[in-house]
């Protein structure tokens, strides 16, 4: 088949690969029915996380199954299933805890963005719907793999609360989401950092109730101003920069919450600093199989349209298109179709 | 009156000072009925805190309101008072959410190595006792302000949950504190990291129910048995130093909560590294003001006994001795009787 291999920083292509298949007995092979770009392939795509073999890019899906290995019990060919990043048994301690992306058998889900995926850890990572959704599900349902899973952490470790005032630092996809998870958990106030037209817009249509478009101290400076001097009970750090982890702190009330959920690229803290501030920190790569049921339920009641944060559609071969749009933020996120 | 002031590192002399007088109308002035000694009185003590005019020492009091400025209205002379060393209107928004440590007129008590104290903010910061209390519960009260106080906001914030699994970092009196309220709380199981014969005697008391005396990775490792791999739920971290937070980082499990009370003294995180251990983490002075009331209640009515804390009692003209003796690891924490 064809699949998404990155050569080197900017170099994507859409090339012939061996088609996947069982490795293990506890292995699925799914057809997927969309798949997506991450702000995550960003990084090598710009150079700044180094790779020597050549990459098979993606790790959000949604699709079909159509093949399982001789152990999986909980899924079965033709279902519809989603699925976490983060490949997890959902049974070792840390899993039971509800910190699937800390499993001991964790791995990484490569491979994705291709007509055809193997999904290692099927029994423990996949959630079957019980009927096939719609196509007009499809986007929406791809978004809880990641995406949405991420914001939604980041909400979770921002330990948002009904009537409380957020902050959301990062206006990219994982922002966004949080600024609807944020909604979706009853939050009195979503303060969005946002300086861009269409994600702007796209924040207030997903709950933000107040834009602060300045950065730095005056930034900081706004949201002080808009919560009375006091900061934000939760702040959802959702970018990995120095700069927008110190927004993420001068916004943040003492006693307050920060959810970090962009991968942190040359962020340190100092001890004593983080001490006298007096903030809750939690951050890490999002447990999303924890959240999975609830959030394929609330996309299928349509109580959520997680999938409007694609604001490009592309076929899957033109993929190098994609990662362009987003390099250049003409695009927020990318959907590529898989047909046929 | 007398008084202790520290002139340098190493030189700490019980001498003649002005009398404490009413500066403000909300201020209190106490006649102490003990004061002690704090850890954090051996940072400047051995040269790790600069400073450049003679120190005041004591933030530790309990004591009989004397005269109090013409606002005060909850305290009146005639009252047995503890408050914490944190001075706090305990009306701003961040008293209110808890956080009386952040107050946004805080100060941090001084002079209280004295027979008699100013205590600013009074009827934001002390709290009074219905009766006086008797002389045997003198050393338990005056725990409160501080080190039992700091000690429980450990376990708050590395949160403690019954049946939960809690280690503790550090064996000095917060430690030990940190035991006696994770006990409390109801913990399952509390790992004192100590390797002090006296002390690990005092973390048993107080109900640690396992001892480690190892530190670095086989301390690490010892924990990661004990818990069957996984680490603790909930860690709290009393010392402040670089190689006893990484202890407290490494017997940490995922999704685990750390609460670190020692102030920090060059720690820094590496954000990558704390993303990746996905551990909540919390720290700061403690918001001694929010526990007052119930940990004073606890003593009174003798359900705990923080004062065992103190293995060493000096008249307080002694006073440099107990600083001697603390610097020298003699005694864990000294009290200072003040008679007459």
């Amino acid at each position: 088949m064809y699949a998404t291999v990155m050569h080197a920083p900017g170099d994507v292509r859409y090339e012939n690969v061996d088609d996947p298949k069982i490795l293990k007995p506890t292995d699925a092979i799914i057809k997927l029915s969309a798949t997506c770009i991450c702000g995550s392939d960003l990084w090598p795509y710009r150079g700044h996380n180094k790779f020597d073999a050549p990459l098979h890019m993606g790790h959000e899906y949604c699709g079909v199954v159509v093949e399982v290995g001789s152990e999986v019990r909980s899924v079965r060919p033709g279902q519809f299933v989603v699925g976490s990043f983060c490949l997890s048994d959902n049974t070792c301690p840390h899993c039971q805890y509800g910190f699937q992306s800390s499993c001991v058998q964790r791995e990484i889900m490569t491979g994705a963005q291709a007509p055809y995926a193997r999904v290692p850890l099927a029994d423990g990572t996949l959630v079957a719907t019980q009927e096939m959704p719609d196509d007009a599900m499809i986007g929406h349902m791809l978004a809880v793999s990641d995406v949405l899973g991420t914001g939604w952490f980041g909400a979770v470790a921002a330990d948002v609360r009904e009537g409380g005032t957020v902050v959301v630092v990062g206006d990219g996809a994982v922002g966004l989401m949080g600024v609807m998870a944020a909604q979706q958990m009853g939050a009195g106030r979503i303060i969005a950092m946002s300086r861009h037209d269409s994600r702007t817009a796209l924040a207030r249509e997903f709950g933000a109730t107040d834009i602060v478009a300045a950065r730095g101290e005056d930034g900081i400076g706004e949201v002080l101003e808009l919560t009375d001097g006091v900061g934000a009970d939760s702040v959802i750090e959702a970018v990995g920069m120095e700069q927008s982890m110190a927004q993420a702190v001068g916004v943040c009330r003492p006693g307050g919450s920060i959810g970090y959920v962009g991968v942190p690229h040359g962020v340190s803290f100092d001890g004593l600093q983080l001490f006298l501030r007096q903030q809750r920190m939690l951050g890490g790569p999002a447990p999303v199989r924890r959240f999975l049921p609830d959030l394929m339920n609330r996309v299928l009641e349509g109580r959520i349209a997680p999938g409007k944060v694609f604001d490009q559609v592309l076929p899957i071969a033109e993929v190098a298109e994609g990662y362009k749009a987003m390099d250049e933020r003409r695009a927020i996120k990318t959907m590529l179709r898989v047909d046929g």
